[in-house]
């Protein structure tokens, strides 16, 4: 049997983004299904009733909800292509931590950054440089581990540096949306929440 | 190399209890190191700069941080032993799903319920129920997924035998603390927090 492989999600989701890139990276054909945050299709009610949430895989008429276990799940089914995780069950760990880091920390904060304004928002600004330099100490001198220009470059610039080599690899750049329509949209969503 | 396994845990913790069943399930040997919340080790602080929090695990000298994270190594390392997870990968996403979801949702509306009080908590302990009710919906009559008697056996039947029978293996029922210690501690937690 053909696989049949779904992806029920929303353009803007930096977690629809993690199932885009892990797909391309596989090479798995997929059928792409665009969501509504404000409009939820009775599919996507169907197939995650639990949090109503993208992304959804479907395979094979089954759905695998939750970005990091759709990556788990991609990772097991088509393990003979390219690798997504280290064979190392030590080094895997690492990389769960380091995605289960940003899910925790930059994920809620960096929400905190545009949900708020004044100082409120200054203290998040900070609190979200700290998180990043997390990461950046993390990344040390290796090759792979958002960076506009707003301060972000100086305070971390091996992270900036490394989301840029990202961008070069096709089943990156050609899975993400360009930035300008990431930034219009959240400016909606400020507007949407009332925040001016 | 005979395996050196270590435990970084705190009694009353959730997370560590994951691990300590865990390892009993295995039966893998390992030094239990008991720290304390407001007073961390130096120990701790090395092996978890980042999140600062038990439990870790420690094998061979190498830190695993994060409870979900450490059933996954354990798992890996030791595959030989007692499976923890279904070997099947969409079973095995749907047990990672259900464990994602104790996380996200049971600890967070748990908490709310006990550092709250009055409407607040009324209100929490209704969200909270909801959330069992969808584990209860989930495991059906499957066997296997506390139930005190304030209404939780009524609400949720199924899942309360189910934490019964899970009580009856002994890596569960001597891997956890008695329930009037857990009890008392979060009383102690509450005048803590200055909740009374």
């Amino acid at each position: 049997m053909a696989d049949e492989v779904v992806l029920l999600d929303f353009w803007p989701s930096p977690f629809g983004m993690r199932a885009r890139i892990a797909l391309a990276e596989k090479g798995i054909k997929y059928e792409y299904k665009e969501e509504s945050i404000r409009d939820k299709s009775p599919l996507l009610l169907k197939m995650n009733p639990v949090h109503k949430m993208i992304p959804v895989l479907i395979h094979n008429g089954k759905p695998i909800c939750e970005s990091l276990i759709i990556l788990e799940y991609i990772e097991e089914v088509w393990k003979d292509k390219y690798p997504l995780l280290p064979s190392d069950p030590y080094n895997k760990a690492t990389a769960r931590f380091w995605s289960d880091y940003v899910d925790k920390k930059v994920y809620v904060v960096g929400k905190k950054v545009w949900m708020t304004k004044g100082e409120e928002q200054e203290n998040a600004k900070k609190e979200f440089i700290d998180i990043l330099k997390v990461l950046e100490g993390e990344l040390g001198d290796k090759p792979y581990f958002g960076g506009e220009k707003m301060g972000i470059e100086v305070e971390c610039p091996k992270l900036v540096s490394w989301a840029k080599k990202c961008m070069q690899k096709e089943s990156v750049s050609k899975s993400l949306p360009e930035q300008e329509k990431v930034y219009g949209f959240v400016l909606e969503l400020k507007k949407w929440h009332g925040i001016d």
